[in-house]
């Protein structure tokens, strides 16, 4: 079995976890959890995202908490953004590397946007062209890229036609999200043996929601396709906003207890990561999808 | 990748599932379920346990369940048992499998009952001998296959001890639990793979529970080992003692609704498997740990 001998994890709780929590966290409540984050070894950290206030609220002061963050060395902070605006203010408050979302679906482009995906790439060239002015780096997100509410399951055709765009840009870091938690680890394995594969020059990233509780088993059949790169949010915060009281993100407690458990290097203290979770629990003021809040790591159990 | 184009699944809420319930089960909320759990297509049923009584309550009334079973053709009906008595009792109301447990964690038996595993079954002579007279069947359950409270991790090496005591006895369908919840999907892929390669006589069931979020992919990793028999609970019925508030066993509808998804046939209906877990929940009076019951199948997503 093919498996890496190390993993790197990206924590998104501040970005994906609070935009679907209720509750909107506070300045310093933010700034707690991005220092906690920090402190665990976590080196690649999605601190928010630079779009319409009026549609993301909780979000709105991702230019205040930018200004505030630790300026440790080694730690990437990332931005998700969704045109130059975006890029801009990402730039402004010190944020060098930002993150440019399409969905593969065409039926979700064409319903959101009614646009296809490539016509939304092809709308992020000014984007591109102020990078490379300013020396920032771009990341593209593809997100329902396993499965979306329009047209359900998403050809490795569609996904791949995203790709194509994205690499025709010059953006050669590309993160694959299953944004409604419908992907199956069989189609994980071979969506990403076909990518990887076809495309070596990729710095891949999986984004796995546990909505049908097939995130770890999604993981750990990325991880046999040779992708070692994973997000993950904080006490699993964040839902689906397709199925209310369904579970979100996969908690990034419950990724790292996983591959410590399966002697998967990741260079983060899993206790620090679980007060980072007990924290971001106790200011969302509800459980969350955590498992390993719940049950405690297999080490914890030993008498 | 290798994977099976067909797996069997094995229904173990009737036992497992109500043992670890607080609120006891009626007889007619039992039948209704073995009833459902029947129409969904399942063919292999635990119906309960031949145990002491005052230990476990939830499972007193088995042997009068038994006798109302439907009398299909094609299913087998199983039961746990713990020594003769069991056996006996399983086969005075027609119950004609039993599943004689013991720890594979050498501290647990001795902590437990002060002997080690191989003792345990040896004192299974005596069962070994009835059922052959009795042309009953008999299965080894090897509980704590993967991890113990009371020893961590458990050696493959003693694993592979029970199952040769097993063999010995002339027991060949051996089902590997992770009663805790601590296996991981390397270490199931590891030690199913040894044990298959060197004992390709036996039948191999695996029983996971979801404690810590592995289920699914632990039974993603047996597969690939070659392993194509599984159990289930409907609903996610059951908890961990070691764990208060824990998830317990994985839900029977999310195994099924994984393996549909992965287009891996298992001859059971996920809408009548649904319909089971539906009225276990009520029965239970709380919301379960299931994931398709909170968030819907992925096609019920799709608008």
């Amino acid at each position: 079995m093919n498996l890496p001998d190390k993993v790197t994890i990206c924590e998104v709780g501040l970005r994906d976890g609070l935009q679907n929590e209720k509750r909107l966290f506070t300045l310093q409540e933010k700034l707690a959890l991005l220092n906690s984050v920090v402190k665990s070894g976590i080196k690649i950290i999605e601190v928010g995202s630079f779009v319409n206030p009026k549609a993301v609220p909780a979000m709105a002061d991702t230019d205040e908490l930018a200004k505030l963050m630790p300026k440790s060395s080694g730690i990437e902070y990332r931005a998700l953004v969704a045109n130059l605006r975006g890029v801009q203010r990402a730039h402004e408050c010190g944020i060098s590397k930002t993150k440019l979302t399409v969905s593969a679906s065409e039926a979700h482009c064409l319903s959101n946007l009614n646009k296809l995906p490539a016509e939304i790439i092809h709308g992020f060239k000014d984007c591109v062209e102020y990078a490379q002015k300013q020396s920032l780096q771009l990341s593209g997100a593809i997100s329902t890229a396993f499965g979306c509410p329009f047209q359900g399951k998403v050809p490795a055709l569609q996904v791949e036609n995203v790709v194509k765009e994205f690499l025709n840009l010059g953006i050669t870091e590309l993160s694959l999200s299953d944004t409604t938690g419908m992907a199956n680890p069989k189609q994980v394995y071979n969506l990403c043996t076909m990518l990887k594969t076809k495309y070596p020059q990729v710095r891949w990233i999986l984004h796995f929601h546990n909505t049908r509780g097939m995130a770890l088993a999604n993981i750990f059949a990325g991880m046999q396709a040779g992708i070692t790169t994973y997000d993950g949010s904080f006490a699993g915060l964040g839902g689906c906003p397709f199925a209310p009281g369904a579970s979100g993100n996969v908690a990034t407690e419950d990724i790292v207890h996983m591959l410590d458990e399966m002697g998967i290097e990741t260079n983060i203290d899993l206790l620090d990561v679980i007060e980072t979770a007990k924290l971001a629990q106790s200011f969302a003021g509800r459980i969350t999808e955590s498992f390993i809040l719940k049950a405690g790591r297999c080490q914890d159990l030993v008498k």
